[in-house]
């Protein structure tokens, strides 16, 4: 029991369970922090205001229970007995957290709180959002990684905020005192302005001023966008690592793939794409024109070629002869079981027959002994 | 008839019907629509107001017909009726829009509507635009194929959102009660910031709330900056991989790469560039200096060598003499018939004859077994 | 005569006079735009006033010579004679321009016009900047070569703007008539979002407007990168192509390299970087910490190794020596004519010395053949 | 002692005295700055007042400190006697800016200045920021590569500048004498505009004036994005080339690299990332997933494994085992001494595997020859 429930809130619980228990995490936590956003209106109907309220109460009681939970199943160790590592959740940030949104709900009962107040909530219920939050997680990692890089980017920047916010308060302190009162007054100036967020409330008028904001403008935004460079180009290596170490897991599930050994699944793993299908989802129809093939991982597809159906499991592929033939479709294939999918776009099986033939070869092989027409 | 209308209208097409069809078929949606755009204007004189008014009902009138004739063409196939593929396309998307868009006449006719109102046919005739934009397609298909990257960023987007909405909001809505009277406010605050756009129709004035606005803009700006980053990366994937296609398609249609077998089309494949050349376009002058060599996969061009003049035809080559002898162009070249080209560039070229330099060699051993002066 | 200054005024001219010659005129060109531009400032005093005046005449007349010198030394061909190519120059855009430039002078001498007007002349100045600007130029190709993706992109875009400017246009008119009175003026509010530019002078304030524009925000500014992101890599493609071709005649006037065949060239010609060098400069300090080495093509260097100087010239190398030891530079290397150089890094030199090992040995060989001490 | 300061503040020098100095320098600059720009706001409580006036006095007491220590430690050569090393230290800009830092304490002493006015060696302070940082030297350097690249854009975004300037002053200037009375008065508009920044303190109001600078903001806002994509990209091939020159150095320091010959590191360097470890810090524990391996260049790491405990030393590697096998981590690393490493992810050791099969089996047998779990 409790080792269920733990593997279904883990954070990388790949069963069916677990994605439907992350999809009504994500669904309550967002209704809680509507709930909360909306509550702060001050034009609401009592209908609206009470459903709010009503709301809020319920999810922070969901809250309680999660808290519970998650101190129940903490994951003793072979070292670990249970009750360090249920202190060790209350008091890491999660837990402190988990313990803080719960709060919501005594302090809602008993203390007498305006609608601006409760809006602190929300601050807290955000956090919720991070927990399963895969692009954070990356982020994180990306920033970790970059983290030279992006220290030496932000000290550039740094200067160059604090040269221009000096140099325009100089030029503009005298001509508008109101908005330009102080260095740190110049420095709200500088930083909207190096961002290009350029609200316009506040903004240079002497000659001198508009001439350093001139060069601000133009030299300084590009250190911005080094930075913004670092980080988006890191976080698409970081994407692509995450891919390939799942591509490759799948990769050598193919019997095709296993047998070439790992200088093919090397080679391979570069080109195909994972497709997750559901059920009832239609892969190919007949008559399209064959832009990809697929390798099954696992799950089950239904290949309808007109005459007979047949079913295609784990190791098969389908989708190779209107590469090979470069004719439509010949077949409607459908998912019957959740599959896992290797995709190889037709791109990259033209760029492949260039590079690996044999490969190709033995594809093209395996589909004429079956002696089935596989779409 | 209806075979030949329906490739016409097809997406697709590639026949210069097909071309010209889809030229009109812009042209008369630009019109419609800039008609449309033009009578909300008030200040309009009388005449002005006519014309655009008939022309809308000219082209909500072309929209009847148009949705006639796809009902009417509608494919059929060989498991499909005719009628239950007429039915397919109205239900569609497509077809509903077509529809909305035809209901122009009849409401303009019959309904006394003001200018304003009439706007709203903009929004739906604008989809029609969406009918033949490979762009949107494309940004589709990016999307679809980046979806788990896209949503991980989307919810970090969302939490910096939430978070600094909330926390600005706290801090600003007692010195504004007026700008920042509600989260949901503070949040239009956010989205401005945090995209760069910046009205400054809502600006925090408190020390606190523009110190969080500073990190924000500092920290927050680079989310939206790694998303810009993934959609024009798989955007220009998706690109790459459609020339991709059609240049091995038009490489295995030059017999000088076909006999090269698979191996070569997919080493030079990478190193072409299609030219769609149209009837008296000038490909090269004599006396110029020669950046690049053509190989001709359908159309023909005439080369005028001073002497007498050539022409040469699909899977000829020309333009590879300035290449090889560093010399300027000997002769100029004419396109007679629309031509598909494929171009090799001087870089590339040289590049090629480092790691082929077997193909350089069959290339200029059939220049001179032709024994005429190609370019 | 007229062929020397053909050569000189000629777009690619590499001899210095030519070098020279379009310092020069980018000079005349910026000293006429800062006196047309300075002209327009109101409170300029009388000196002032006189002198940009004046300035302007002066460079107005030293156009009229360059339209008369460009007539004369049109470039007539062994088929076009010289009137015909002075006829193409006048009708040419270049022409045609030129002589609007021109024009200013006869138009300042006898019409009456104030400064108001002669700002005029400074848009068809600024095209004078457009003949040696070899950025515009690559900018021009980039588009060319890329049409088909930008013309995706924008349709899309155009799509975009429509839209959002439709639905808020419907959304605020009652609210703001004065801002949304049509949709012509929503697409002025639409274009400054969807730029990220944010004057806001026009914003939405209904929440119906404003959820639109925050999905436009958010989504719409996403296909303005993407665009920015084709041009930018179009760009930097461009940049590279330019380089290889002119690092590729460099090297292939390197005896070390032209001696190892189009091979050997393809590889390192993307290792190499070149370096104009001016006389005095001082290419590496005895001391230093050793970080690439140099090839000369053409020019001449003296090396001080502390006990005798030597000469390098075209073909020779140096600085090799503290690269394949690691220590600091034994010599410091003075340019004393004009040269131009290939400069290999470190961290190119050891990808190398992985990759072609027969290469650096052959260096270091051919280094010590020589007995001389090379930095 | 002269020896050991020089190493000490010298920017490359990588002992750990040389590390704290730098971080003692960059806060003590800090320090000194915030107190300036504090000393700025008007609003200051008394005590605050004197202790921002204080900090300044006791920074600019440590600038003198600095500027004669540095003329005391300045580097003579074998051929430059120390009287000639300190002077040119004293004329260098870092030795005028340090001058200048330094002439705050009597300026501050006997001179009467207002707050305002002490805000002027805010400018000069932050210069010191300069010396160590990094991110400059990088950008300076990418500025310098890539000043051919830069100065063709910069020349274009001139020319975009003038020729929208010019245009929208022509048609503005009657409807808003007051922002678009000159030229120069235009270009304040067109820089924030082409920057994006967009404060909205000037904006077109004529229809002709709004349609030029749709143009200008759709098509001129690309040339800005191309000159950050060249930086951006500029400065990751820095980053990476810097990265590059550490990791080979710290690659032919591990026997097991070194031994497999240039070929060998001139492939691994590119998989591996340095990770510069603290004592104290867990590399690794027992039970968690194995996504990557280590490889000790110096310093020391303890192998908790359950029974014995174990030290590693240079040369030595660990926690390769749960890459080989797929297993978790069998053992908790810490950290000794602290270390420099190089990590190989899991992702590049199974690229490997495929490239370079026999460095991975060398792995495995080093690890069983050894005979003792390494995590």
């Amino acid at each position: 029991m409790r080792q269920t429930i733990r593997q279904i809130i883990s954070r990388h619980g790949r069963t069916s369970a677990a994605r439907r228990f992350r999809i009504a995490y994500f669904a309550t936590v967002t209704i809680g922090l509507v709930a909360v956003v909306l509550y702060t209106l001050s034009g609401l109907p009592d209908w609206a205001h009470t459903l709010t309220s009503r709301t809020t109460f319920v999810v922070a009681a969901l809250y309680v229970v999660e808290w519970l939970t998650r101190i129940w199943v903490a994951p003793e160790g072979s070292a670990t007995p249970a009750w360090r590592a249920r202190l060790r959740y209350v008091l890491s940030p999660a837990g402190v957290s988990d313990f803080a949104a719960m709060l919501a709900l005594p302090i809602g009962l008993n203390v007498d709180l305006t609608g601006d107040d409760k809006s602190l909530f929300c601050v807290v219920w955000s956090l919720k959002l991070v927990r399963y939050s895969e692009g954070l997680a990356m982020l994180g990692r990306v920033i970790v990684n970059q983290r030279a890089s992006l220290i030496s980017v932000l000290t550039v920047f740094a200067i160059v905020l604090l040269l221009s916010a000096t140099l325009v308060y100089v030029l503009e302190r005298h001509v508008q005192p109101d908005v330009f009162h102080s260095i740190p007054a110049a420095m709200w100036w500088a930083i909207v302005t190096l961002t290009t967020t350029g609200y316009g409330d506040v903004t240079p008028q002497t000659v001198g001023g508009r001439m350093i904001a001139g060069v601000v403008m133009v030299s300084g935004i590009a250190v911005f966008a080094i930075r913004a460079g670092i980080l988006a180009n890191g976080f698409s290596v970081e994407l692509r690592r995450r891919d390939f170490l799942r591509t490759w897991d799948l990769c050598s599930r193919v019997p095709l793939f296993r047998d070439g050994g790992v200088e093919l699944i090397a080679t391979i793993v570069h080109l195909l794409r994972i497709d997750d299908a559901r059920p009832g989802e239609v892969l190919m129809r007949r008559g399209q024109d064959g832009d990809c093939m697929y390798f099954i991982v696992s799950g089950r597809v239904r290949v309808e070629a007109g005459r007979a159906d047949i079913e295609l499991g784990p190791g098969d592929f389908f989708g190779e002869m209107a590469l090979l033939s470069g004719d439509a479709r010949s077949a409607t294939v459908t998912v019957i079981d959740t599959a896992e999918l290797l995709v190889l776009d037709i791109a990259d099986f033209r760029d492949l027959a260039g590079k690996r033939p044999d490969l190709i070869r033995s594809i093209s092989e395996v589909a004429q002994r079956r002696g089935h027409v596989t779409a």
